[in-house]
C-alpha cells in the first residue's frame, strides 16, 4: 500500500506538437499538484515523435525521454496520451495501448467521429478508460457535462460554435468587410489556420466533433459520415454585408437536434453550416477563435458553455483533466462512463430538419411579381416571415441586366422554420422562374 | 451477473419540496432511460417527509411510497438524495446514510459550506460516494468540471452570480427604477422570493455556494465562515441609478481568487457582495434569475457557463446527474474524487482583496476640495482612475445644507485596483474631512 503510494504512474505521450508540448511541459510543471490530487505521482516514461533531433526543450523534458518507437513505448505505459490526430497510426497505436492495459486519453475528434465504437469496444474489452474531453471545443468542460452531468436528463438540441478558425475568418470578414481569401490569409499570418485550411474551412473538423456531441448527447452513434456539412468557403463579403443588413452575423454552427421528421420518425439532425445569427444572440457575440455551444435539456434548460476553443495550453488543459481522471481509477478502482448508445435513434437526412433560409433574388421590377414569388413558398408549404423589396442600385446591374425589358429589383425573404427539403425544393424552382433574374444568396437563419 | 442485472438500486429520497417532487417524478418518468444508462434499473425505496398526507401526486408516486421515518428510510436505500436543505436533520440523515452503505446525492450548500469535510470524511470512512453538483449553480454544471474537468490546470479566479433571486431583485431594480423592497415585493409575489428572503437578499446563500467553489477551486477547505459577506439590502435606487449613469449594473457578486497580501503570504480571497458591472461585459447581461460564472485557470484561460440557478426541474436534473454517476459506481465499482484539500491555502481577510471602488460624495464646491479629496487617496496608496464633479441640483440639498456656507457638488471617483482594507481607509478619512458633506454611496466595481 505504501509502496504503491510511491510507485509513479506511467504516461506515455504520442505525439509533440502544439497540444503535445503543451501537455509535456503542463504534466512536469504541476507535477507535485497532480500526484496530490491523484494519490500518487505521475511520470512521463516517454514522448513518442515522428523525427528525433528537433529542440524541444520547451516540453521541459530531457533528450532521452523522446522516442521514434511508439509500438513499443505504448506497451509500457498506464496512461496513453495521443495527440497526433488523424486516423492512422493513431487508431492502431490506441487500440495497442489498450490490449496492453492502458488507459487512453485523446484529443482525436476525426478518429472519434469516424471510428469511435473500435475504440469504445476496445476499452470495454481490456478494462481499460477511454476519455477524450479535448477533441471538442478545446479547454471548454462540454464532453464530461454531456456525459455525466446531463446524464440524468433527456437533451433536446445542442447548437454552438466549435471550430475557432472559421470562427475568426467570419468574425473578420464582419469586422473589415475582407474577403473570404483574404480573411483566411490573415488567419494564417496570425496561426489562426493551417497552411491547408481545408479540415477547417470546409466544415470537416466541425463535422467530426458535432458528431461526438450527437452521440453523446443522444445515446446514438452518429459517425462523421452521418453528419450535413456546408463549410464557409461560398460565405462571401456580399453575404456578410447582406447578414449585417437584416442586423446578423454570420457564423459556421454545429447543430444535433432530435427532430420528428413528416412521417413521424424520431430521429436526430446532425448537421454543419454557416448560418445568419441575429447579432443580439449570444452566439453572435463570440469573437475571434472562442467557441461557444448551447446545450438545451429537457428538465436544465438551456445551458451556455463559452471559453477558448482550441490553442495548445487550453487543449492540454482538457486532456490533463482526463490523465487525472483515468489515474484516479488507476488509483482507486473503477471506470469512467463506457459508451451509450441504447437510444439507437435515426440519423434524419438534412431534408428533415427544420430551419429558416434567408434568400435574396434578383427579380423584375414587375406588378405581380411578388404574388408569384410568394405563391411558389406557398407551394411547398413554406411560410414566409418578412419580405422586403428594393430597386436595385444601377451599379449592381451588368450589361446583361440592362439589355432585359424593365428593370430589376432585389428582394429579400425569410422563412419561419420548415423542413429543409421544402426550402431547398423553393429556392430550385424560383431560380426556373422567368422574372427572377438570378438566386443572389441562400442562407439558413439560426439562433430565435 | 445476470440476476445482478435485474436487482434494481434502491434510491431515498428525502424532502419532497420544489426540488424533490421534480426528483422522484423525473426518476419516474424516466426511469427506462436511466436504467439503460446505468446499467440496472432504479427504484424509489421511498420519500421521507415532514407530514404525510398532503397531495403529492405529482411526483407520480402511490401513497405508501411517503414516510416520516426518514432514519429508518437511509437505512434501506444504496442512494440517498437529500434535498431537505438546512444543517439538522439534514447532516445527521446523510451521517447515517452513508454509516449503513448508501451513497449521497445532495443539493445542500449550507451544510456542505458549514460542514463539508465531515461529510468528506464519513463518505470515504465507509467508502460511498458525495457528489452535490446541485448545491451551486441549480442546473448547470460547474461542480464536476472544476472537481474533474479543470483537476489537472490551475484555477486563479471565479467570478460569478451564483443566486437567482437577488439577480431577479437587481435586474428589476435596473430595468424599472424599483427601490429593493418593491423590487423584493415583486420577486415575492412571482415565486422568486421566498417569504423571508434573508438567506438571499443578505448574501448567505451565495456565500455557501462561494465556499463551495472556493474548496474545490483551491483545494482548500473554505467554509461560509471564511467567506465575506454583503447582501444587496443596502442597494438603493439611486446607487442603480449611480450605477446606470456609469454605464454600469449592481449585480451580486461571488469572487474567490488566489492572491497574495501585502506581505507577501499566497492565499485566497472568498466574498459575495454586491458590485458595479460594465454594462458590456457578460456578467451585466445575465437577466432575470439566471446564473453565470466565470472560471480562470491558468492554461485553460477563461471560460463561462450560464444557465437556469434554481427552480425544481433545473436542480433536479443536477441531481439525477449525480445519481446516474453513483449508481455506476455502484455498478461497476469505483468512487467519485474525495475530498481535495491538499493545498491548505490560508484564506485571507477581506482587507487583502484586490478591488476598486466607487466613491459618490457631496462636498463643498470650494476651490482646492479636489486636491484635498486627492491628497487623501495618496496617503493611501489607492490610485485614482477617474473622478468626476458636478454641482449639486437645489433639490438634493437638505435644509441643513443650506445653512452651510458654499454651494455643494457632487464628486464621483473610481479608483484603480487596491487592496480593500485602503480603499475601506481612505473611505473612512474622507468622510472625516469638513469638506466632505457627506457619503453618498460607496461600491465596488468589478468585471474589467
Amino acid at each position: 500500500m505504501s509502496d504503491n503510494a510511491v510507485v509513479p504512474l506511467r504516461v506515455a505521450l504520442l505525439g509533440c506538437g502544439v497540444v503535445g508540448s503543451s501537455v509535456a511541459r503542463l504534466l512536469t510543471q504541476n507535477a507535485d499538484d497532480l500526484a496530490a490530487r491523484i494519490g500518487r505521482p505521475i511520470r512521463i516514461e516517454g514522448v513518442a515523435v515522428r523525427r528525433l533531433g528537433r529542440d524541444r526543450s520547451d516540453t521541459l523534458l530531457p533528450d532521452e525521454a523522446f522516442t521514434t518507437d511508439a509500438e513499443e513505448l505504448v506497451t509500457r505505459a498506464d496512461i496513453v496520451v495521443e495527440v497526433i490526430g488523424g486516423i492512422e497510426p493513431a487508431r492502431s497505436l490506441i487500440l495497442r495501448a489498450m490490449e496492453h492495459g492502458a488507459s487512453v486519453v485523446t484529443a482525436n475528434k476525426a478518429l472519434l467521429a469516424e471510428d469511435g465504437p473500435a475504440l469504445y469496444e476496445a476499452a470495454a474489452r481490456y478494462g481499460v478508460d477511454l476519455y477524450f474531453e479535448a477533441a471538442v471545443a478545446g479547454a471548454i468542460p462540454l464532453l464530461r457535462p454531456l456525459r455525466e452531468s446531463l446524464a440524468g436528463d433527456d437533451v433536446s438540441r445542442i447548437i454552438g460554435i466549435v471550430n475557432g478558425t472559421t470562427n475568426y475568418v467570419l468574425d473578420k470578414m464582419d469586422a473589415t468587410g475582407a474577403g473570404f481569401a483574404e480573411a483566411v490569409a490573415q488567419a494564417q499570418a496570425l496561426g489562426y489556420a493551417e497552411a491547408d485550411p481545408t479540415a477547417d474551412v470546409e466544415g470537416f473538423d466541425a463535422a467530426a466533433k458535432a458528431a461526438i456531441l450527437a452521440s453523446l448527447a443522444f445515446h446514438t452513434r452518429v459517425s462523421s459520415r452521418d453528419v450535413y456539412r456546408e463549410g464557409i468557403t461560398e460565405v462571401s463579403a456580399a453575404d456578410v454585408v447582406a447578414a449585417a443588413e437584416m442586423d446578423c452575423v454570420v457564423k459556421l454552427l454545429a447543430i444535433c437536434e432530435r427532430v420528428v421528421d413528416g412521417q413521424g420518425t424520431q430521429g436526430v439532425s446532425v448537421r454543419v453550416h454557416p448560418a445568419m445569427v441575429p447579432r443580439n444572440h449570444p452566439l453572435a457575440g463570440v469573437r475571434e477563435a472562442f467557441n461557444a455551444v448551447f446545450v438545451e435539456a429537457s428538465a436544465a434548460g438551456q445551458l451556455m458553455f463559452y471559453g477558448p476553443g482550441a490553442g495548445g495550453d487550453p487543449t492540454a488543459s482538457a486532456v490533463l483533466g482526463d490523465v487525472v481522471a483515468v489515474a484516479r481509477h488507476r488509483v482507486g478502482g473503477g471506470l469512467g462512463p463506457k459508451e451509450s448508445a441504447y437510444a439507437d435513434l435515426a440519423v434524419l437526412p438534412m431534408g428533415s430538419a427544420a430551419t429558416r433560409y434567408y434568400i435574396n433574388l434578383e427579380v423584375a421590377d414587375l406588378p405581380g411579381v411578388l404574388a408569384q414569388i410568394a405563391s411558389v413558398f406557398a407551394t411547398h408549404g413554406v411560410s414566409i416571415q418578412q419580405v422586403r423589396q428594393e430597386a436595385c442600385p444601377p451599379h449592381d446591374l451588368d450589361e446583361t441586366d440592362r439589355e432585359l425589358p424593365g428593370s430589376a429589383a432585389q428582394l429579400v425573404v425569410v422563412t419561419h422554420t420548415a423542413a429543409d427539403a421544402a426550402l431547398s425544393a423553393t429556392v430550385d424552382e424560383l431560380s426556373e422562374l422567368d422574372i427572377v433574374r438570378g438566386v443572389t444568396s441562400v442562407m439558413r437563419v439560426e439562433g430565435d
